[in-house]
């Protein structure tokens, strides 16, 4: 099979690669139909995160199970699955609880941007679809597997509720598909911060009530201009740098929470700072299995349509543009056609 | 009246200071009955928060309303008020949420070392005992002007549910009425970490099912041991240094909460780590405004006895050896009596 190799800063190779193999009686072996560029990708492809050998890419996948080891049950060959970046047995303490992306027995799913993908701990980590989906229903279900269910997760991490008032510090896909989840799960109202037109546009398309474009000190002042003074109730971070989690905590109101799913680079928060703005604060990698179920059937169901964050499509052999295009901000996010679905 | 000043490190004093009066007519003059050092009156005291010039001390404090201001309605001379040691008008939207410390006109008590106390903002900070308590009430009525408070407020903060499995990282008396707390709330299993004796007693008494001498990364490995290498649900961190923090964060199990009330000190918190423990984070000055009428049911009714931290009681004159005890641990806490009471 073909698939994506990382080189080094910018070095994108598509090229040949070994088919993979079941190697573990509870793996899955998937046919990718769709995959995608995560913003996490840009860490290591702007060299930011090192790259110490040719790195295969790509950890946001669905597809049609091709074949299953001796041990697995609840998915079997033919079926439309989605799984997470982090495959989890779903039945250890950590999962229990709902943190599947720290499982016990957590392995990182990082070779997606392929034809062909190894799951392991596959009952644990896909869902099946109920049926084949149609080709205008793989870009949402997709999403699922990380950016809408990391979006989510900030929400559901900076416990947005009815009514609340939820601010959402960038404005990448993550950042956008955070807007759509507040919305659903019933904020009244959506400050979205945004100096980019095409995603100010998408955000209020899902749902943001209000656009900020200042950042920093003066997005902080902005947003409390706009909360009289006390802050959000809940604010996403989905950018994971030291200014915007700064900003983030900073429109805060005392008592509110920060949901924050960007992946640290560089930051260190005062414990002082932390203590006397009274926030709460919690995130992490996004347990996405957990929401797996209710996601798709929201998807499903027509009730939310995160796949609008793809706004550039390629074939998998072009995916050097996708990444340079998320890079050069030309792209909010960049899906990989791959099966014939 | 005579009060306590600090004028340099370890140098309490005891001496004349003007009579404090009504300034706004939202204030009230208290006659104290019985005032407390706090373990955060001991970093001024040690030198390690700078001491610019002499500063009266003692911001925990319950006694009879001696007089109020024109605007003062829900106490009145003669009834027995506990208050917190921010003033706060209960009435802003910080209060309403409950964040009274966060009160958006608040005011620091930092007088009450003293024989009277002046009050801003009494209606909105005292709250009145339905008679005159016992002499045995008051020590346990003291507490929820600060230390139970704040032990109560690292429980909420660390989402002490009951069934959970709690640890507290500090055996000061916050720590140990921290532990009185998540009785109360129904935990189940509550670990103490502490390494003196006549703490640890205390710290049974008050509900702690197991102790763990170990600190650091060694105590953090036997909550791993008693926890099935999970991590506590909830730990509560009441201490504020470094090493504590991360003894708390390092001790909760993915999706658990850390609820930190320790003055943060030289507390600088990685993302990264933050990201990847996967805990939730809450803490900061207690609002114990909020949790003052629940509070004062439960010691009125005789179900909580928070009271017992106090193992040195002096008269207010010799408020000096009651700091060097605790400086030295040769006390958990010391009460100082004041009024007739």
């Amino acid at each position: 099979m073909k698939g994506t190799v990382l080189y080094g800063p910018g070095d994108i190779r598509f090229e040949e690669r070994a088919d993979p193999v079941i190697i573990k009686p509870t793996d899955a072996i998937i046919r990718i139909s769709a995959a995608c560029v995560c913003g996490s990708d840009l860490w290591p492809y702007r060299g930011i995160n090192p790259i110490e050998q040719p790195t295969p890419m790509g950890h946001e996948y669905c597809g049609i199970v091709e074949k299953t080891g001796s041990a697995v049950k609840s998915v079997k060959p033919g079926q439309f699955v989605i799984g997470s970046f982090f495959a989890s047995d779903n039945s250890c303490p950590n999962c229990q609880n709902g943190y599947q992306s720290s499982c016990r027995h957590r392995e990182y799913v990082g070779d997606a941007q392929a034809s062909l993908l190894r799951v392991p701990l596959a009952d644990g980590t896909l869902v099946a679809t109920r049926d084949l989906p149609s080709v205008e229903q793989i870009s949402s279900l997709l999403t699922l597997s990380d950016v809408m269910g990391t979006g989510w997760f900030a929400a559901v991490a900076a416990n947005v509720k009815p009514g609340g008032t939820v601010a959402v510090v960038g404005d990448g896909a993550v950042g956008l598909l955070g807007v759509l989840s507040a919305r659903q799960m019933g904020a009244e109202r959506i400050i979205a911060m945004s100096r980019h037109q095409a995603r100010q546009k998408l955000a209020r398309e899902f749902g943001a009530t209000d656009i900020v474009t200042e950042r920093g000190d003066q997005g902080v002042a902005r947003i409390m201009e706009l909360t009289n003074g006390i802050g959000a109730d809940s604010v996403l971070e989905c950018v994971g740098t030291p200014e915007s989690m700064m900003q983030a905590i900073r429109s805060t109101r005392p008592g509110g929470s920060v949901g924050y799913v960007g992946v640290p680079h560089g930051v260190e928060l005062s414990g002082q700072e932390l203590f006397f703005a009274h926030v709460r604060l919690h995130g992490g990698p996004a347990p996405v299995r957990r929401f797996l179920p209710e996601l798709i059937d929201l998807v499903w169901n027509g009730k939310i349509n995160p796949g609008k964050v793809f706004d550039l499509t390629l074939p998998l052999d072009q995916v050097a543009e996708g990444y340079a295009a998320m890079d050069e901000r030309r792209a909010i996010k960049s899906l990989l056609r791959v099966g014939t679905l």
